[in-house]
């Protein structure tokens, strides 16, 4: 977290030699300064592949973001490249999906207000109106729109259009509790991002903390993802438990999963938005 | 927590045979149901003193909570105890004290709406005004009490007058950069919950963060406790920490900390509330 | 941990009222003095049902274990208790089972040289001989005793004869790398603890470090639970975590996960040889 | 951690443009493959630093540890590098120093014979000779120094003959309660690594569980440190907590701490064995 504006560049390739070589010459080329770089070559999956992320002072380059993805097309052709490079100054566009539980909504607009979260929420969308006055009152537009079981794809409809209306570049599913259809799933892939309340891979699917409580665990858990077709088997960015005891009934335990749900989420979310996490397979990397 | 009504009595005595017995023993000729029963023997500071803590179903006794403390003082003075008894449907009055930082207010205002924390809060008290359309949108009184160094006493005086006047139970510091005077730290023993933003006893008074950061810990934490006349000596409620490394400049601890103070802060009120913190000497018996 | 010699009576019962004051009212009658005790009521698996533990000084009882457990009889048929009474001053048995991994063991000996655990080893049990050299150092007989996958019968015959043959109170599956047969598991029930390389129910069976790779998790962890028949489904009595990152190989997660084994087994087996874990269905009750 | 042989590269500079460029261009020139590489920059402490680490797979370069330092040490001077160079097929040399109590020893020794500290370990020292079977049986000699109160300067004199003797890389002091004199930490900077049982910089010097106890902290801790000749005042390498309440005795806060204690000090051990351990004036930059 730099208060000066920079560039970051996440990519990933075929491992092989001077890598690092090419990308920091390329930089220092350019008498572009490195505040941060983390490297990660990944041997184990059958076939090496190179994991990068560099933050270069926006002011030490000659160029714009346009330029510097232009000249910089040319190794990534080379490298056979995923990569996307951001501005520090362009603010994401986040759209939080709520539904009737208040912890995760006020933890994200409390770090949003306070500027440590630096995004636009440009609206906020729930199957209930619970927290519509509470959102307004912070000056975001809230969107009711119900989900009815019968038919579910006219909500999404409606979900995917404001989506695209506001040119979101994020969906955060703060106990949103709907299941996203495969097809949205797939339109916006690394884009949506949940927090279930179990420490995957236990306790998938409903009602995880009774699950819990009948198997007798010791710890429970959160685990913030990238939603997929396949429920909660998304790529895991982030995870954290907390101790429980045998006092502890399914009450207490909900109560303190939501002290691990909305900071799971919370860290999952800026290293999201950090361009921090690189997917790879069904597994992240999280340079942090 | 219970969703039934109880009285929780508390106490400590001096230690000797037969405590238990002679305080269940009351309990059961009255047919009480013990919901949760909990007791501490500490002998190693000079002299045994026994500390307990019982949940009482209040349908299964046969009388109210005015008639159950009659009942129960012979016992108290036979024993000597310093002991109270609460009634779980008589809410505590929680006067919230902030200054410019929002994380603690939001967390307690989060869940108080959502009952976890069923209190009133009968004002929320500021020496700057930032926060007061948020604290009234949610129909909570707010008073801005500006502190002027030069002239504290009148600010305090203030203060005393606000607390009186709601007949608060318990003032929460919730991040309020104002050192309390001893005068009402004396007026209000065990009433003051502070969060300091370190884990003391390292790194007392001023930008502890500053001096976490000087000296290199790998680890930074939190501290919930009572406020007495000694500026952050007073008894320790709760801890925790949160792993960092070289990598990370005050900025990030100070984003870090404030998700672990608000952690600590809500724990330790919660004790407190359920009087499940009892004070021995400068050091905290508490009955999780 | 007390320094003086006491009784441990722990029981459960169905709940009613007047539990404690019956078994506090017998210990205080004989003017016994309670160094530790704890209550548990558990209403949430139909039907309550009560659990508790006491420590009395032995010393300040005017009978000794034999007459403590004849007065008590009465009571305990009254209330329906399973219960019992052990004494400090009589060590544990506890026969170590190890394969080729030597965290556990050497965990588990320096705790016991150090008086750390006050128990007896009467023998460790191993399918290998890797650590026979080691164990002898430390005066504890070593049986080597090989399972032949094809007729593992008589290996757990030559097992059941030892373990009775040195009056066995406990055995410690400390990472035995062999499956215990059901009927040595229905022979000692609530006496055989296991330790178990993931944070159960994730990753049960073989290689779970390989599975956690394999999800992508980003913590990893250990279970310490009683041997049932239903391989990794036994009462779980402790569980821990640590972090992992995507930099982590397999064998990184193996070295990380050595740490929370040993630290994980030590204090389970603590808990049970302080007769702290009362079994409540496939749950622990664990007064720590 | 990687099974191939590979030479680690670590070295900090003054921050410029193109450090990155150069070190891994000239790496990348003769074709070495980098495994692993870590860069910090340091722009807090008045004059910005830079801190790097790479593992290169030795038989990836075209020459051997000798010409490789040759090779890059022009670079080194144009950068004004502090510099190593190591080869992972070399293993360092540790002297272990232990006292009375036995849990680091053990947990050190098992790391050990499992390959899993791949290091030599010339000789054991200590001040008392209880340890003395116990390690002679794992084929290391061992030394009983004794310290005598009113003339140190003897034994200090035999320690660091035995250490030149032995040609000692690290000594690690594994709960040697002795005080290291000025002089022996000042010929060893950054060699010497103690395990002190408290969360520093909280409870300096003595008996630090007796000053947790009096001050009633809700989590202990221990910190690996360099030592330097200010007492507990060095470079901080490697803290964990562990939490307790207020039924925890000083002797159970003892036996907490000795896991804590021995999982710390292994921890900072294998960050400082690996050359993953950066000092930086009285702070450290450790590339995990």
């Amino acid at each position: 977290m730099h208060s000066q504006r920079y560039y970051t560049l996440s990519a990933s390739c075929p491992d092989r030699v001077g890598i690092v070589a090419r990308v920091s010459g390329f930089i220092a080329e350019q008498h572009g300064w490195i505040l941060e770089s983390s490297y990660h070559s990944d041997d184990a999956n059958g076939g090496s592949r190179y994991f990068m992320r560099l933050e270069v002072k926006a002011d030490s380059l000659p160029f714009h973001l346009a330029e510097f993805r232009e000249r910089f097309l040319p190794i990534a052709e080379e490298m056979q490249m995923d990569w996307k490079i951001s501005d520090s100054a362009v603010k994401k566009r986040v759209v939080i999906f709520v539904s009737q539980q208040e912890h995760c909504l006020y933890d994200l607009l409390a770090r949003w207000q306070s500027k440590e979260l630096d995004i636009e929420i440009p609206c906020v969308i729930s199957n209930h109106d619970a927290f519509k006055s509470f959102v307004e009152w912070h000056g975001i537009p809230f969107h009711h729109v119900p989900v009815n079981p019968d038919d579910k794809e006219a909500a999404y409809a409606e979900v995917h259009r404001l989506y695209e209306e506001v040119r979101g570049d994020t969906m955060v599913l703060a106990r949103y509790m709907q299941i996203i259809p495969p097809a949205m799933c797939a339109a916006y892939p690394g884009q949506i991002i949940n927090i279930h309340h179990s420490f995957l891979p236990s306790f998938v699917g409903a009602k995880p903390y009774h699950q819990a409580y009948q198997r007798g665990v010791k710890l429970i858990g959160a685990t913030c993802h990238y939603v997929t077709a396949d429920l909660d088997q998304g790529p895991i960015i982030e995870q954290d438990v907390i101790r429980i005891d045998h006092s502890d009934s399914v009450a207490d335990m909900v109560r303190y999963g939501k002290d691990i749900e909305k900071a799971v989420l919370a860290r999952g979310l800026r290293y999201h938005l950090e361009d921090r996490v690189l997917v790879h397979g069904n597994k992240t990397v999280v340079f942090r």
